[in-house]
């Protein structure tokens, strides 16, 4: 299936080269595609890592073993197989992505733990050892490449590449952070998400990585939802080389940590947009902003409610100011609401306040609001002061053209 | 919006006249519609009744009274109001209930508390008082009216009229119990659902008439899911006139309270399918079975993540016989499962067992199974003797198209 671009996308930003970090792709044709489907990064030694993961009870091996290897806090490189997921394929699945990971290994005089693997696509079906052996061998020959032609690689239904970039000055030295995802379907918060990756040269410890990645993929892969089905398969790994020469961070008192932090979450969150941006069958990109909840943790789940639900998306693929379905989607959310001091608005403009239609709501301005691209939905529970943003799409008829017809 | 007809679409049973129970339709005009849209059911003194009720939060007024009226126990008539949900509408929503409560309980000299009044359509907009006073009066005067004509005059987005019957012989008298109800989307099971209405001659204490209705309810209305959107006014009563002559039934040691109690079982779990056949824009009635979960109530959550899951149905729309979507269903529930013990098949067609793909797999008979229109879905978890079945239907463009445009 030919997919068209998305409405939504953005042009992939300019991003410099990393130190420490050296891309390649290659075409192991898990899938009849007439493009790169492997993707192999290089990553100087002394590279630290921090992942997020699926917590699908059901995940793949890759998964199963990034958990592991990310504890040990080292990594050298990363493969990111696309067209075949190897999820649900028992040892046999497993069996592959050791095999990968003692290859590769054994060309760079590493660990096998030092080598992190994803797979994405079809569920189900073993990833086939030859091809990725003989992928994996043609990646370590090939050329660098570019991160657009990186982000293109590991994409699957997604209609155009993501990336993200930020810099941040930690202790006098300009440190970059450049990522890249990759999802469109089968996108849900309940965990890491989808696979993306960032890397930097920063110099920075696998343990405060790994709590600067949490705290950022809390507020931001955690924040978004294209069709609440959450993949087996979602990673989100962080890789910092060190090679920008600042003096190590290890903790929120060092000079230059927040910075990085900073500008960590602002890479995740430029990241997840674009997975939202590329949604099957977006059309519009909607951002629900739930105020006056009882608690930031109340108003996320009633958010996530109310961008699950599809009477509301498809609401808003019509352009219609539905608030009752939105008055409906907070009340599903099993969160403490009030209908009598409930508010709804678009675009800043109140549709209902406190629990009543307004009297002189001039639906011009809404309907205005709903024409474009990028939808507001404002959500005050009046009741305190919790608040959360999250993202999503629209459903359309390209959501169901997409998924009723993926596999064959 | 002109609705074709479902093509899972069932003629509507025949009806026998339930003694004590005289159903009458007339025109209020809440909508544009040349129809009939407002349902009154008058009920012999000395009827019982029972009632379970929507859990969202936002629930309308006529929900909040009914839920108290329910526990008097007593009942003379039934309004229901077709076009216009009355909820989110605050005090003047809850005006108009009482007003249409008081006028009938004048008409037939009763207490205002024994009218339910129920209503369904667009959210947000108060039920207009002037067309729901001629209506009634309309109604008070007009003929009796046929079950499949209410059925009809109940309905929204419905393109057919829903009943059901069965009948039980308790204490050597033949007692009747025939149903009613309307639905087709903001279907999710978290509470009783939609409107459904049980009319029988039976002699039932109140008390033990909400018994049964819960119980039935816990199996039927609430193991069926459309679109996961759980409706703001979701209602489910039954009435007992005792007009059959039994002993009534005041506990299951009663001779017949088994039966009565199957019964009533029968004509909700018929009343609750005919929901998902007229799913909005369904073209596949879709039956999960689990089996082998840790419980019964962890069967059902997961039988629900898999039903509601907008990639199984999108893929069954597709006849695509995906099962590592139905995995990925499993894994998100939350609940319990082991991805190496996991068994999933097609209309008695295993396609993975125990975590792995079949080796000799015939996908034909699976193929041609899901060509038709009555899909049965197993999943097997391997982990104990829990076990429940869900029933939803598949997600298709119908779906996209009926709700991207309603309300305007």
């Amino acid at each position: 299936m030919d997919l068209e671009r998305s409405p939504l996308a953005r042009p992939f930003p300019d991003v410099s080269a990393i130190a420490g970090v050296t891309p390649r792709i290659a075409r192991a044709g898990y899938k009849d595609w007439g493009r790169c489907d492997l993707t192999f990064v290089e990553l100087a030694e002394g590279t630290a890592v921090a992942g997020v993961f699926t917590r699908n009870v059901c995940c793949s091996s890759e998964v199963e073993l990034g958990r592991e290897q990310v504890k040990l806090g080292r990594a050298r490189a990363l493969v990111v197989n696309a067209g075949n997921a190897n999820a649900f394929t028992g040892y046999r699945g497993r069996e592959a992505v050791e095999a990968i990971m003692a290859q590769v290994a054994q060309a760079l005089g590493c660990e096998p733990s030092d080598v992190f693997v994803s797979s994405t696509g079809v569920i189900g079906v073993p990833l086939p050892q030859d091809k990725a052996r003989a992928g994996v061998a043609a990646a370590l020959e090939a050329p660098e490449c570019s991160w657009e032609e990186a982000a293109a690689t590991i994409g699957t239904t997604d209609t155009f590449p993501k990336g993200a970039v930020a810099t941040a000055v930690v202790g006098g030295k300009t440190v970059t952070l450049a990522g890249i995802v990759k999802g469109s379907g089968m996108i849900a918060p309940d965990m890491a998400t989808l696979l993306g990756y960032v890397f930097t040269d920063a110099a920075v410890d696998a343990a405060f990585l790994q709590r600067c990645l949490a705290a950022a993929n809390e507020s931001t892969f955690s924040c978004i939802t294209v069709d609440s089905d959450t993949s087996t398969s979602d990673t989100v790994l962080a890789f910092a080389t060190g090679k920008a020469g600042n003096a190590p961070l290890a903790g929120f008192d060092d000079t230059g940590a927040d910075a990085f932090a900073a500008a960590l979450h602002d890479v995740c969150r430029q990241l997840a947009l674009l997975v939202v941006r590329d949604g099957e069958g977006a059309q519009k990109l909607i951002e629900v902003r739930v105020t006056g909840a009882v608690s930031d943790d109340s108003a996320r789940k009633i958010g996530l409610a109310v961008a699950n639900s599809p009477l509301v998306k498809t609401a808003i693929a019509g352009e219609d100011a539905n608030w009752g379905r939105v008055v409906m989607a907070v009340g599903k959310a099993g969160e403490p609401a009030d209908r009598d001091k409930l508010s709804i608005g678009f675009g800043g403009t109140w549709a209902a306040r406190e629990g009543l239609p307004l009297a002189d709501y001039d639906e011009a301005p809404v309907a205005a609001h709903l024409k474009g691209r990028e939808i507001q939905l404002e959500v005050d529970l009046g009741l305190g002061d919790g608040r959360a943003t999250v993202w999503t799409c629209d459903l359309t008829h390209g959501y169901i053209a997409i998924n009723a017809d993926y596999r064959s």
